[in-house]
């Protein structure tokens, strides 16, 4: 039997209705053409860095990607056998191959996913591939991509030039010397790589090894952050170190969107008890509930965007956090509130002008408040997967 | 380069869908040319009383809309630069025509909200106008709009009999003497606009000025409204007061629909602590609670129907608050519960069957909880838009 | 007049586009014909036992249906009226056709619901009536129905056979002795009915007789279940006496979808309070929440299936409970978080994979967080209308 063909519908993202889906053509076709201006692109800096070729189809599409590997672990796959590394380093399958095959084997589950439609069209329009992914293909698909990976037009420089990007923003957090964007620097390449300022692992007492972040903070900033005052110093110095290196914006991961506007006092013994360990879950979400106020008062000193996206319960499986950590697809979405939330930083610097902070959400129930009167936009203006406070500042993210 | 058109699309709020399309055309016909029975409509009785011309169109459009001002100044422009007056008295633009520039400098911020929708329904009706607002148009708007609202067809009164508006009810405070509508009715024009009891600035613990409120009640009522008894029975007067100028309904702005069904000696001791203001917000939470159950038992006796709107955090800004007061755009909608808030005031008067409650909902995630299975009814029955307890009593708002 | 015809339109359930109606058909046209697997069928096994026939249209349809009675009670109608029976015994309307008379009554209140959908869909397919319930119709009605239920065609075990049920899970509580199931094969009739182990009576200290159920529990099992290990055992022997009954799964309604993973000494400290009815509420909240985690433990011995569904407000209406008891249609869908309120089970059993349990939902905004991304599926699957963690385990619902 002939494998089934991968025919990629070219309205497969726009509305059914016939009149809805000619004016989201039109208005598709006037952007269609533009470079991309990637504000938020988790992609690695050393891919630019370096511009060695990818490894291979498994390296690059199934082991890191934890929308993938969730969905196959959720299903009984282990992870050892997608050659997702341990933190004990205990050996994982290193046959990528055979990762790959058993990706295969699991394709059909991602029918209906958006990780299938940008699967897909990827396969289709960089590797040409005209048949679809199942268990039979897999050898085409593994040998097709493994070939076009060594050519130098799929090199991460080459696809940055091919993919028409404009600027795209890696994420980095201020324990990073950015010795990958110096090296991008360096190298005389054209392609505008930034950094964004990540602060999460030394405003979250709760972050894995924050002390030792703070510590490691001390060292890049050359200022002795265990102390508030100096704490904020240090990130005033790495912010403007970031922005030698593009920043236009920081970026905080929460898991609430919680504000807070503390006295000074409550801020020093709040920041003595996270360098030694000692917060409990509450006061850890009140610095950092502190902290996004404090980010907010340096943002209207040196101009970088906020951008906040709350609401993920992070690393919600412990056993799988203990095997291997981090970003393994245990993340989930949870309610979210922004209202009260946000309303003491909101007090202190909402009507600054020249602040702007770009809100995320993962609850689409946010936009289903308000929607029968005129909706309410002083404070709070819901967008279409984003919601943006205040006005565009001086200062977008790109200029 | 020609002002671009203003066409009002005829099906402009119906479906998309042509089968839908044409069902909601059926409908909409068969109700369009009713008269308008509008039991919360937010108009100024002076309006009808006075019937003077409105004076000019910023200050019939602009100055008093927080959902017009509201969207400006969430994109910076000031609210004095558009003339909303502040509690300093300190000067504000006072030159209509720059506030109407203004205006439409913003204009293209509307596109796509319901605000936009009716302004262009406005101007296209009622001002004959078929170029849209832009700056370019500007002049032509203002004078447009200030040539009609100076021609007898265009005062209130006028306005009323056009729109075919059999009965329209204003929202007055108890404390209001309802001077306006007894002129009114001493006109002898026919128009009818009768009163809604809003009792919000005497049973809100929080309201600004609450003591003197209630120092107030008691000097329209006749009755010392500084105990509990006095203040119910007061209460009662000022209902029995609105019924007379036509009032059928009451109408409850509460920050959440939390009732409560305390013990006398409770009701006691929290209006003592509200009546001096020093009720903590949880003791207000609980007076408000416990007001709305009071409500409902006066409805049993009088038939008007309670309408109870909750779920507005109300005077988010305060910077603003203290700039210029409340109403300034500054609420947001909340995630708001009704099935645990509204047990203690069902459990005592629910199963009345004179009772008539409508609660309206910001918050349509009300509407998502329910659906797969067949919808729970016999206590809470989501409808579009509003919530309806129990059945259609005796005492509809409109007969 | 003639009465309304009773049209059923053959694409009722499907969407309206056209080119989603017709996918939407291909789809139905490809299950249209399988037999029906019932896994969650709330019928009554002394039906199949007994092979009575049904008594009359009212009996039937009716005084049972708490999403038909209950919207008219919601309307106004007294429950007595309608033939609902009362907990004092005190008489209430026998007449079934004035039950069926005041029901017609009132259809029109179903317009636009599910029950509707349902009920012209059994009136016209089963009984071959083509005018509309209406006042006017309703003795025709009556009368069709009643004839029709006189026929042996229309017995439980004949309509099991023509609607084509493979097989159907019927729900019985710990302490019933499964005496009809029992009949049914002693009976030697070939339809396949099985039980589902709904533990909610002794293991909810809020249930009605708590403590008598647990005396039940003891007495049935033949083991004292009135310390913590014994109630346990006795729990197992039950579920084990179920399995000989076909069961393949166990049913939860619990309030919440809490789950708890507390020490032995907490356990024995909480089930004392309980069979002594001296739990507090958040007492019987955690020890609910303990016996989810209980549950999932031995269904990794026995295999059985585990079906939450949590998130209902039971007997919200204590006038109601009191006059008729429970399931009087006073249950109403609340806000229901998943994330945290699993994760004490999921910590303990989650990564099991031969756990399998299945979450329905009453409330749809559980969809509407973690859209926008490709959704996060490690440990919670969102589907349509239930939500699936793991993978289908070895022992599904259905072999």
């Amino acid at each position: 039997m002939a494998a089934p063909r991968l025919d990629l519908h070219p309205d497969r993202l726009l509305p059914l209705d016939p009149q809805a889906r000619a004016i989201a053509r039109r208005l598709y076709e006037q952007v269609e053409r533009l470079p991309i201006v990637s504000p938020h692109g988790h992609t690695d800096p050393r891919w630019y860095a370096d511009d060695a070729p990818f490894s291979d189809p498994a390296t690059l599409f199934v082991v890191p990607d934890h929308y993938i590997f969730r969905m196959l672990h959720s299903q009984g796959v282990d992870l050892a056998d997608l050659g997702v590394p341990r933190r004990d380093g205990a050996p994982v399958e290193s046959d990528p191959r055979r990762i790959w095959r058993r990706f295969a084997d699991h394709y059909h589950l991602f029918r209906g996913t958006p990780t299938r439609a940008w699967l897909d069209h990827s396969f289709a329009t960089l590797f040409d591939l005209d048949v679809r992914l199942t268990p039979a293909t897999a050898d085409i698909y593994y040998d097709r991509i493994a070939e076009r990976l060594a050519q130098p037009a799929y090199r991460p420089r080459a696809l940055f030039e091919r993919f028409n990007i404009e600027v795209i923003a890696t994420t980095e957090s201020p324990t990073d010397p950015l010795d990958a964007h110096k090296a991008i620097r360096a190298s005389g390449w054209k392609g505008r790589v930034i950094t964004a300022f990540r602060p999460d692992p030394v405003v979250d007492p709760q972050f894995e090894n924050f002390p030792h972040n703070i510590a490691r903070l001390s060292e890049l900033s050359g200022i002795d952050a265990t102390n508030w005052d100096g704490y904020l110093a240090a990130l005033r110095e790495r912010r403007a170190y970031f922005k030698g290196f593009g920043a236009t914006s920081t970026d905080h991961g929460h898991p609430t969107a919680r504000t807070c506007d503390l006295s000074r006092a409550e801020c020093e013994r709040l920041f003595a008890l996270a360098i030694t360990g000692r917060c409990s879950p509450e006061e850890a979400e009140l610095f950092r509930g502190q902290m996004l106020t404090e980010m907010a008062r340096m943002s209207l000193d040196d101009g970088l965007v906020m951008q906040i996206h709350p609401g993920s319960f992070r690393n919600h499986n412990p056993r799988l956090f203990e095997s291997n950590g981090r970003d393994m697809g245990a993340d989930i979405p949870t309610r979210t509130d922004y209202v009260r939330a946000l309303k003491p930083l909101l007090d202190r610097f909402g009507d600054e002008k020249s602040l702007t902070v770009i809100l995320f959400t993962l609850d689409e129930t946010t936009y289903s408040r308000g929607r029968p009167a005129r909706r309410p936009l002083s404070r709070l203006a819901p967008g279409s997967g984003l919601v943006v406070l205040r006005r565009p500042a001086r200062h977008a993210p790109f200029p």
